[in-house]
């Protein structure tokens, strides 16, 4: 890769799972508005949000030389229908692991690599997670523990919560936050795009 | 838990996956015959070495005042009929890489917990895992780097090799070594029966 990435994120696990993977990157976040629009769907709303933080990147970095690929995600878990972001308080952290208990939900991480104006990939990874039943009990002990208060559905599959989760169906790493096959597949492809244009993108995004 | 817990493993990966799920464990590695025997399948040569692996150190522990609980784990990968453990060379981890390439093959996990000669639980879990058709150079990459080298199958799903993986189906932490889940399920099931146990599990071992 030739372009210099930026993860437009704040997640220190979103950070941790591209080093593992072998990026080279840098961090600047994004500051878009994260409220749901009215009848957006979980895939709708996680793209949209994804695309958000990567274009508004992209618009900081217009005066750099260096061509630019900036990747922005925002993941939600779905279950029983309510759309689940990160908990506001530890009220609202119990109440969210308590619709989990139990059930089968869904993550959903919209994922976005803008290199123009013209050059933007948006997908979206779904995984199946399966949860053990939880006592109240346990349920008190994880959310006075602190571990669900930044998780989008109240818990972190790579922490404490591990032990709950018996099995998943999809990528793993979506769960955590970021899924690394279908990320790597969109670099590929839009360093693809890059490569087979005669202007480069900076031009492009410039119009 | 009132026993002692001790990890019968001198793999670092089970050791970090039983501390992040919240346990507070010894480490005692076995020094078991690793070798399968002839007509052993996956299953049953995993769970055979996990129990060979626990009442090894079970055994060394019998001197101990504390009540012990010993947890062994052996792991393996079965792709294509063939089971593969850790590649004894570079040649043999490319081999193993470009079986599994482009492929979904199951990881095995064999699981025990001792606490005593009578109180013996063994179980497995098994995760289907998807892995992407892999160029001979990302092989010779991946195996120049050093990360196959001590592990079943050749990779690391916790490693550079996430990108490769766009899905399983079951339980992650058993790809990376250790099911979680289900060793906390065994766990508690052998801590219920000592409780429920007029005579310790000491005495019962030394019987």
């Amino acid at each position: 890769m030739n372009s210099t990435l930026i993860l437009a994120s704040a997640s220190p696990r979103r950070r941790e799972l591209l080093a593992q993977a072998g990026y080279l990157f840098e961090v600047q976040a994004s500051s878009v508005d994260e409220s749901r629009r009215s009848g957006e769907d979980a895939i709708r709303f996680a793209t949209r949000l994804a695309r958000e933080k990567a274009q508004e990147v992209f618009a900081l970095r217009q005066s750099s030389a260096d061509p630019t690929l900036v990747l922005g995600a925002d993941t939600v878990v779905v279950c029983d229908g309510e759309i689940l972001g990160k908990p506001v308080d530890a009220a609202d952290a119990t109440r969210m692991l308590l619709l989990l208990s139990g059930r089968t939900h869904h993550v959903v991480t919209g994922v976005a690599v803008v290199a123009g104006e013209l050059l933007v990939e948006v997908a979206a990874e779904v995984t199946q997670v399966t949860v053990r039943t939880l006592s109240p009990q346990e349920i008190a002990d994880y959310v006075v523990g602190g571990e669900p208060m930044d998780k989008a559905g109240a818990y972190a599959i790579q922490g404490y919560a591990a032990r709950w989760i018996p099995r998943i169906s999809g990528c793993y790493f979506n769960v955590v936050g970021l899924p690394l096959a279908l990320v790597a597949s969109l670099l590929e492809g839009v360093e693809f795009r890059l490569a087979s244009q005669t202007i480069p993108a900076r031009s492009l995004s410039l119009g």
